[in-house]
């Protein structure tokens, strides 16, 4: 298959050449071939003319527990702990294969339509996971939550390597996985430094929680005298690739290590102000060169699944904390939800319009009020577009939804089968 | 002409009966004349069915500068005295009759098509704003901003007076005017007392900036001794109907004096955000009782006027500021952008879905991913809602949007013609 978008104005997020005016883009496969001139050989199967829209990279949500969906406004306005132990958990013990393929399959109508070609996540039942990936066809990269301590059987580190033998690159190369200790708090050191085996023996990335909260690290300080970030350290965690979320309520030092450890920080504004966590000091980490991407979290702590949201807040955000109005630029906001994610999960050739890249992009209608007049388009991606002016989404080289209609899924089935889910899910408590 | 929505699942805003679920709804000319049964006798004109929506009352964007939507992404990223005074004041001089006109009617669009079915505003050319306005069928309070010292003439004063008289509870009472002193920063003690003097004499309220950065404060303490609130307050420019936007920097005084002046607040936080100016301590208004309403700000600084995020913001930020997730709950935030707002602009019967109120109402589709389940759908309003999710927009009783379809303009024209303004404008610099 080969795809033709003409005339289109391209935010490709490659520094070299970052916004380009009235251009042709072209996709073989599951790669972009072209980005500029249409070469005289080419043949379109398919031609989008671009006129009126706007052509950017799929963007990535680097930190989110999809079939939590299901819990969306389930508890809202409640201190973490109480939100977590007391509200979320209870139900999740309730999930099964069913409903969490059903709460996938409604997170990633949501992520398409908002323009999400590619999440990291952390959970549970991850073959009914990559059923509905399967269905959708979009790219991910997952990870089995793993808590425990030093008695704990082995029985979900037995789970996360059959998975990894059965669908690693499955999908054409979709589905990949890291190791997903859950956070330190939830852990001893000895299951931690299991799971960091676990990913040096399959040679994956780590997905861990660090420093979401306050009270985390207040406990760690006081049990362990030391900061989760510092424990993680010292126990070898971070000596490989790794992902870490929130990391609110970090040191000086605990940033030192985080530089010096290469460790990805996954950002999700939204959760971290819904839970009352505060605010991360993303400038901090951008000023020392530390990779920073975006996620949502999950509908539970959100409650949506809407990058374009998180992109905003963190352009807005951080000039708020520091009253500084260039603390992060509209484009780092952008780069966090693109090309930095992309970094995060291990993907090199994902979130840049350029050409051998694969081809995970999607079109904006920006024919809207909230786009005119026209002076700076990069600056409305960040402060004024919306989920729902995305309006064509390809990932991996396949059309996932043209004009705002999804092609994998009848969308108003999924939404009543979730509401049925979660009654039953509810009824069993 | 009598409309009838039936079957709708319905957020009055209303105390008494916040959230009622699958009831009809009656319009009689302007008014809501039943909320709950259709009396027998009533025979609607026009009847729409709620099944897979959310009627809620019309949001009050209660402070803006609507022409300044030409303005959007114009200059971003700026500290906000080089933004005010370089950038932005530049341009507005260059402005004319024809582009307020054309640059109002983009920010109408933008409005009713993400549910403000009321708005006020302070800014120049207000003739052409009014034009803008009754081809719309919004409700409006305007404000023509006032700066100047005591050699000033009485010109702008004249100018209010003269409009004042013209079109005060013009276009069947939605068109009303406010008394608008631009800031103290930019009004010296005697121009800010006439401004007063003609707020009195006309008998309406006074809007006015008040404590936006903390350079303003910093520079209204060391010329005269005091913070600007203290200041106005001094001067007798509380002593009346007063709504004061930002109120970002303030102290425990200056609160104390809202509080006993019974100043309204018009909290920005999206503005205040992108201009780098902080937070407004939202939560400690509210524990003390000071009726706090949202606005977008104008284009220039926001870069929308989209009140579903400001809404969204109000619900987010304060508990990220305090470490609480109950700081600001969900149902204060929606009162900030309904009932609250019309309280502020002295509009006693807007803002609720109750019998006898004026009809400014929008219906959402909430048959959406982001919408289930439906745990909670107050929340969803909050945490989820896009302003694209309004479908639907009554203001007076006229039906200014269907399906997301306006009927009082060409949407793509006015898009195009204040492109065409903004070029002409930057063209004459």
């Amino acid at each position: 298959m080969k795809l033709l978008i003409e005339n289109v104005n391209t935010l490709t997020m490659n520094d070299e050449n970052m916004f380009r005016e009235n251009i042709s883009v072209g996709v073989e496969e599951n790669r972009i071939v072209f980005v500029g001139e249409k070469p005289k050989d080419f043949v379109a199967d398919k031609t989008i003319d671009g006129k009126g829209k706007l052509l950017m990279p799929g963007l990535v949500n680097a930190h989110t527990h999809m079939p939590m969906t299901l819990f969306r406004n389930y508890a809202d306005d409640l201190p973490f702990h109480e939100w977590l132990f007391e509200r979320v958990m209870p139900i999740e013990e309730q999930l099964d294969s069913e409903s969490v393929y059903w709460g996938t399959l409604l997170a990633l109508i949501e992520s398409i339509k908002s323009g999400v070609t590619c999440f990291n996540d952390m959970y549970f039942f991850l073959e009914d996971m990559i059923k509905a990936c399967s269905k959708v066809g979009i790219r991910s990269v997952l990870g089995r939550g793993l808590s425990g301590d030093k008695d704990s059987d082995t029985s979900k580190e037995d789970e996360v390597r059959e998975i990894y033998k059965k669908y690693n690159n499955a999908e054409n190369g979709r589905i990949t996985f890291f190791v997903a200790p859950h956070a330190p708090y939830t852990c001893d050191d000895e299951y931690l430094k299991r799971s960091k085996k676990l990913a040096d023996e399959l040679n994956v990335g780590l997905h861990i929680h660090l420093s979401e909260s306050k009270r985390e690290v207040d406990e760690s300080i006081e049990q362990f005298g030391m900061t989760p970030i510092k424990r993680v350290a010292e126990l070898g965690l971070l000596d490989g690739h790794v992902v870490a979320a929130h990391c609110v309520h970090v040191t000086e030092e605990d940033l030192d290590i985080m530089k010096e450890k290469n460790v990805h920080v996954l950002h999700n504004p939204g959760s971290n102000m819904k839970l009352a966590n505060g605010f991360a000091p993303v400038k901090e980490m951008l000023d020392r060169g530390i990779n920073v991407a975006l996620g949502t979290d999950g509908a539970a702590s959100n409650n949506n699944l809407n990058m374009f949201e998180e992109i905003n807040y963190a352009g807005l955000l951080h000039k708020a904390t520091h009253q500084d109005p260039l603390a992060v630029s509209t484009i780092e906001a952008l780069k966090m939800a693109t090309i930095n994610g992309a970094k995060a999960l291990n993907l090199k050739d994902v979130g840049m319009i350029k050409e051998g890249y694969k081809a995970d992009m999607i079109l904006l209608d920006i024919e809207k009020p909230h786009f005119y007049p026209r002076n700076r388009l990069i600056s409305s991606l960040v402060y004024s577009a919306q989920a729902s002016d995305v309006e064509t989404v390809i990932c991996d080289g396949r059309i996932l939804m043209e004009n705002h209609k999804i092609s994998f899924a009848d969308e108003m089935e999924v939404l009543i089968e979730t509401e049925k889910q979660l009654k039953r899910l509810v009824s069993q408590m």
